[in-house]
């Protein structure tokens, strides 16, 4: 009888009083499916939509996620010494003394204790001053940007982004349908050309260490862009991804310190700081604008985990981030001096860094050879060297230079990263040699021929 | 000379040569600001885009984030009979054994192990057959929402609505611009109309438990639903957010176990099975759309936390899962019988519930009162009671029903919550018999009068 009414309840069978029970007429002939993907059907369905082609088509260089760091990886932290133990703690922790509450759903814009640590955090370190109610949790910083974009840009509206730039900024705004401006960057950052055909409503930007040149945007160049913003009427983005990290003077303190108007969205992120696999980042709104990025999270994600977010907050609470972090500043400084002597030691020039004070990367000039064989060439050997032209709008620009991370490579593995590095570029340049020498004994025969 | 050097690098001092150091000349005036939000400079800066002020109109029924769960709060499932220690020993261990690589970037569609289990599950479960490459892990079911929309909607597309139905979804589909139909739901789930003006790109249903209604799609509606979708050419979005609490026979498997075209995606969450604060959801896409959202994640949010994952994976594959559904099971058929009890006991006609057969909510059919007015005046008094009317497309049908959650309240706790509202509807049954023997007694008066 059981089996009988499950039958009837899925309407695989049906009852007609004073006939009995039959087997549904038009129930379908084959089993469910199994067959999906097998490319028969596709025909048969809509396309992707327009803006699912576009987000289907951002770049892979946003992030890199193919297995355990080689040199030089870009944008991973050294995951070797982050503090597992005192993290492990205080997830113990937080789970034998959480209430049931903890379970349930949380803030759209982040739990109060995260909240105040970032603001005190932000207020100490990056000269500014913010209120916890002005900070709102994310899923990391591609998270916020990507809000941002949905919440400030319409489709056709223009947005100025850093020429060479962070990809996933670019993605975001394309995200959202903006006509993107790729804006050169000079040795003081982002140019600011007052004579562009039309203004922009959003701008993009990494004052601190832009990524990936590493030039650090001077007092004058951060006051004329607030001063053109305001003209602009635009609202500017700052993107402080790695700047506390910084081998030398302190870290310069940022744009939103500044900004006299409200119009600055500053960009925090915990993956470089702690790691990427936390997925949190935060936002320091105008708080006129808290309000709107609260509720967009209903419809969006709701909000982001719990347990990360309270873990994080007593991490900070307890100092652990700011130890972390000096601690950071020395490893790192230490991997950048590995750097710059294995580079010293074997590229005798044909490789030649740029000074790095800030951040997780370098930039690394070439002399003789193109940037993007050596990087294919060297991806061969084993050896990520991402070449600048990746991060170009359009890879238009013919660039001699390589974007080497140095963040997650021991020190002792950089030397031998950059022995392979050496050997592509002597393979490359032989070969050019080789190949020159060659194009001119052709000439020669052929001129003989003549 | 440090201080000399940090003022010259953030631009404060400029030193020109054979002259000595100066101020710079054009240093703003104030300090760092800290009156964002006061109001005085908004009228300078550019308005939120439109799109943000749609996702910032979201509706509040979405979610309820409003302290611990009060009868009869809707959405939340039992956080008091959550095996925490068994998630806590999971969390710990995982702490412990994991290598350094779990801190790093992972997957945008999930981790192998979790989509490993989830597919397993969804097979297992819910009638379907499905691999794990189908699998794409989400920051719960409103996340997965917001991606289908934004991946498979362009603006002005016609999106069909239940009605009444999921906030959620109809915010979802509004944020990626959409057209939404709001589509009359009847006894055997959304009504098809073929005659409508506009065919829909996309249809969302919840089949197994129309919420907020409660009806099971009936067989026949299925089918005619995959027929008129592939008709339409439309995608088919099947939301199975509670089916797994059946209290009698078995789920009715999903859609997306009939669907021979590739056209439904089933969308999975952990909010009711698991918890709220976890964030963890799924979809089950056809195989040629999952590179599609593996790259969209990279503009959006890149992935989902890691540890979450993990420890998920870990309680589904070793038997944790099942069992918590199981005695889950158990413990909402008791709460949902204490509600049926209390009602019967204590409501006397005023409120009668609609069989629940399935889920964590019950529907309950006032027949002198108008359930928005009961709403109000129960949740003065503590007790959470939303009109069905909430849940339709503009509020526009008069509704005299209310959507009781049952699932976060304990049973014992389910008694006084019922006599709270017996005794709201009798106080306003009272004021509205008193009400219309006023007006009787005003009306002899005048007749006397006249």
């Amino acid at each position: 009888v059981l089996a009988f009414d499950q039958l009837a309840a899925e309407g695989y069978i049906t009852a007609r009083s004073g006939s009995g029970t039959f087997v549904t007429p038009d129930l379908p002939d084959g089993r469910p499916h199994s067959d999906a993907g097998s490319g028969r059907w596709r025909a048969r369905r809509p396309a992707i939509a327009g803006r699912g082609r576009e987000l289907a088509a951002s770049p892979a260089t946003i992030v890199k996620i193919d297995g355990p760091p080689r040199a030089f990886r870009i944008g991973t932290p050294a995951l070797d010494r982050f503090p597992v133990h005192v993290w492990s703690t205080l997830v113990a922790r937080r789970l034998r003394s959480a209430t049931r509450g903890a379970l349930d759903y949380a803030p759209g814009v982040g739990i109060a204790p995260l909240r105040n640590a970032i603001a005190a955090h932000v207020s100490r370190a990056r000269g500014t001053l913010c209120s916890p109610d002005q900070v709102v949790v994310v899923a990391g910083a591609q998270h916020g940007l990507h809000l941002i974009c949905q919440l400030l840009l319409d489709p056709g509206d223009r947005a100025w982004m850093e020429d060479p730039g962070y990809p996933g900024a670019r993605a975001a705004m394309a995200a959202a349908g903006a006509e993107i401006s790729a804006v050169p960057v000079d040795g003081e950052g982002l140019g600011i050309d007052r004579h562009r055909q039309r203004t922009p409503r959003l701008i993009y930007v990494t004052p601190s260490h832009q990524f990936p040149l590493g030039v650090t945007m001077s007092l004058a160049r951060r006051l004329s862009l607030l001063a053109f913003a305001r003209d602009a009427d635009a609202w500017i983005v700052e993107d402080d991804y790695d700047s506390e990290f910084r081998y030398g003077a302190r870290p310069s303190p940022s744009l939103h310190g500044l900004d006299p108007d409200g119009r600055v969205i500053y960009v925090g992120s915990f993956s470089k700081t702690l790691f990427p696999a936390l997925r949190l980042g935060y936002l320091i709104l105008p708080l006129d604008l808290v309000e709107a990025f609260r509720i967009a999270r209903r419809a969006t994600d709701i909000h982001t985990p719990v347990l990360e977010q309270a873990v994080v907050a007593e991490f900070m609470a307890e100092g652990h981030y700011e130890r972390h972090l000096r601690r950071m500043r020395v490893e790192y400084r230490a991997r950048r001096d590995a750097l710059v002597q294995a580079v010293r030691r074997h590229c005798d020039g044909a490789l030649s860094l740029r000074e790095v004070t800030t951040g997780l990367h370098a930039l690394a000039d070439l002399t003789e050879t193109e940037a993007e064989r050596v990087s294919g060439d060297a991806f061969a050997r084993g050896v990520e060297a991402m070449p600048l032209s990746a991060y170009r709008h359009g890879r238009r620009a013919v660039t001699e230079s390589l974007v080497l991370g140095f963040g997650a490579i021991r020190p002792e593995l950089v030397e031998a990263g950059i022995q392979t590095l050496a050997e592509t570029i002597e393979g490359l340049t032989g070969r050019a040699r080789r190949g020159a020498a060659d194009r001119r004994a052709a000439a020669r025969r052929a001129d003989r021929r003549r």
